[in-house]
C-alpha cells in the first residue's frame, strides 16, 4: 500500500461523444457519454447499483462542470452487465453554487437507470455544526468480520472493495440473525485509492442488505430507488457506515445510512427504497 | 362539510399538449403538459415545494399511466408564482408493476424544477409489515395549535391547506423554541377533500421547517431536493405528521418525515435536502 491504486477511478472512466452537437447551445444542454462496467462489480452476475450510479454521477459531474454530487437519486431499471454503456446527461439549471441535471445510463440502447443531481463544490464546507449522534461506535477494521469475495455469496463485487462488518451484524455470514435490520461496518477503495465524493455513491450501496439480519423471510431487496446527500468530501481511510431499516410495510422497505470519515464527520447520508419480493 | 371539495385537486389540474408529436413513438415517450400555479399556494410570495411537485407528479402519472408515485425526487431551482406552467414528461422505463420518467416544470421557459419518478398502483398493497416504531403520539387535532393562513407569516398556502400542530413544537408561533429540531402535526385537505397519494406530496412539503424550533440561528430553509416514497393510498381523515432533523453540517441539514393516516397506517416516508443559509 505503497502507492495508490485507481481501481474505483478506472472502473468509472467517461469520455465525452460528439453526438447531440447540432449547435452550441444544444451540445451545452445535452451531451452523451461512453463509459463500461468493469468486469467484477458484480452480485451474482449484476453490477452493483452503487457503481453504475457512480458510474452515471461521473458524466453528470463532467456535464455540469461541477466536482461533488451534493444531492443524487437514482432509480434503477435492468441490471447491468460488463460491457460498454453510454450515458446521456441533460443540463437543467446552472446556479452559481450548485447546478442541476438529469442523467440516463443505458447499455445496448435499453436504460439501465435514470438519475436526477444537483452537483457543487464541496471543498469548503462551513457552517453551523449540530449533530443528534456521533458516529457508531465499532471496533477497529482489524476486529471486525472481512467479507471477501467468493464466486456466489458473498459476491464477487467484495474483491473490489474493503468491507469489515461489525461483529454483531456480521454473524449473518455464520448464518445467524441479530434479528435487527441494522448493517453496520468499514468500508474502503482497495490499495489505499482516496474515496472522492463520487465513491460515496458506491460505499451507499456496498453493504449487505439490512434484511440479512432482519427476523422476517426475505432475501435480496432489490433497490428500486437511491438517493444520496453528501456532505463534506472524506478524509482519507476507512469510512465508518451504518444502515437501518425502520419500516417494512406494503412490500417496500426503506434503508437510511450514514456514512462517516475517519476524521468522525459524517460526510454522507443516503435512503433506498427497495422491494421486498413476493413470497 | 357535508359535501367534499376538490380545491387541491384543481390546483394540480393538467391537460396533454399537442407539441412533440413528430411520430407516434416519440409521442409516447416524451409529452408536454399545461397546468397552472394557482394563487394562494404561496409562502411569501413563492408557491409551496410540495404543491409544485404535486403538480409535476400529476402530469408524470399521466404520461406513465400508473396512479400512484411509490417513489419521487425533486430538484429545486427557482421559487414559482401565480401562473401558467409546462411540465414537459419522459417516459425512461414502462415495466410490469412500475414505470418511471422525469418530469421538469417550466414556467415563462424557465425550468422550476426537475423530478424523476416512479410509478405504480397502490391500490393492494401488501407484504410483511414490520416497524420499529408506530405513528408519533399526538393530542387530538381539536387540541392541537391551528396555523391560520396571514399575509405574512403563517403564509396564504396555509389558507389552502389545514395544519394542527403538535402543542409543544408549535410554541414557535409564540416565539418560543423547544431546542429540538422536531415539528408534529396533523395535515388534512380543506372542506373534506380525500388525499390522494399526490396530495402526500403536498403534506411532506407543508410543515413549517424544524429549524424553526432548533438551536441555531436559522430561519427558512431553502428546499434543494425532497424526496419522497408512498408506502400506501392514504384512508380519508387527518393525516399524522413527522419531521426532524439530526445533521446540520457544512451548510446543509436534512429533514425526515413520517406520514401516517387515520387508520394508524404509514403512508409515506420523506427526507428533504435544505440549505442552511450562510449568516
Amino acid at each position: 500500500m505503497t502507492q495508490q491504486s485507481s481501481i474505483f477511478r478506472a472502473a468509472t472512466e467517461i469520455a465525452k461523444l460528439d453526438i447531440f452537437a447540432e449547435d452550441a447551445e444544444a451540445a451545452r444542454q445535452r451531451a452523451a457519454w461512453s463509459g463500461a462496467i468493469a468486469p467484477g462489480w458484480d452480485i451474482v452476475g449484476n453490477a452493483n447499483g452503487g457503481y453504475l450510479l457512480a458510474i452515471a454521477a461521473r458524466a453528470l459531474a463532467a456535464a455540469l462542470v461541477r466536482p461533488d454530487p451534493v444531492t443524487i437519486s437514482a432509480h434503477y431499471f435492468h441490471p447491468g452487465q460488463p460491457g460498454d454503456v453510454t450515458i446521456e446527461t441533460q443540463v437543467l439549471k446552472e446556479g452559481r453554487r450548485f447546478s442541476s441535471g438529469t442523467a440516463t445510463l443505458l447499455s445496448k440502447g435499453r436504460a439501465l437507470l435514470g438519475c436526477i443531481g444537483t452537483f457543487g463544490d464541496l471543498t469548503e464546507v462551513s457552517g453551523p455544526e449540530i449533530i443528534d449522534q456521533g458516529p457508531p461506535e465499532m471496533p477497529d477494521p482489524g476486529d471486525c468480520l472481512p467479507v471477501v469475495a467468493t464466486d456466489t455469496f458473498p459476491p464477487p463485487f467484495m474483491g473490489k472493495i474493503e468491507l469489515r462488518l461489525h461483529p454483531e451484524d456480521g454473524q449473518f455470514l455464520l448464518g445467524k440473525r441479530t434479528g435487527q435490520a441494522l448493517m453496520r461496518g468499514w468500508f474502503r477503495l482497495r490499495d489505499g485509492e482516496p474515496a472522492d465524493t463520487i465513491a460515496l455513491l458506491c460505499a451507499a450501496d456496498a453493504f449487505p442488505p439490512t434484511a440479512f439480519n432482519a427476523d422476517f423471510p426475505v432475501a435480496w431487496t432489490p433497490t428500486i430507488e437511491l438517493t444520496v446527500h453528501v456532505r463534506a468530501r472524506p478524509a482519507p481511510g476507512w469510512l465508518r457506515c451504518t444502515f437501518a431499516t425502520h419500516f417494512v410495510t406494503g412490500g417496500f422497505l426503506e434503508e437510511d445510512g450514514e456514512i462517516w470519515d475517519s476524521t468522525g464527520r459524517l460526510v454522507a447520508q443516503s435512503r433506498q427504497l427497495a422491494l421486498v419480493p413476493r413470497g
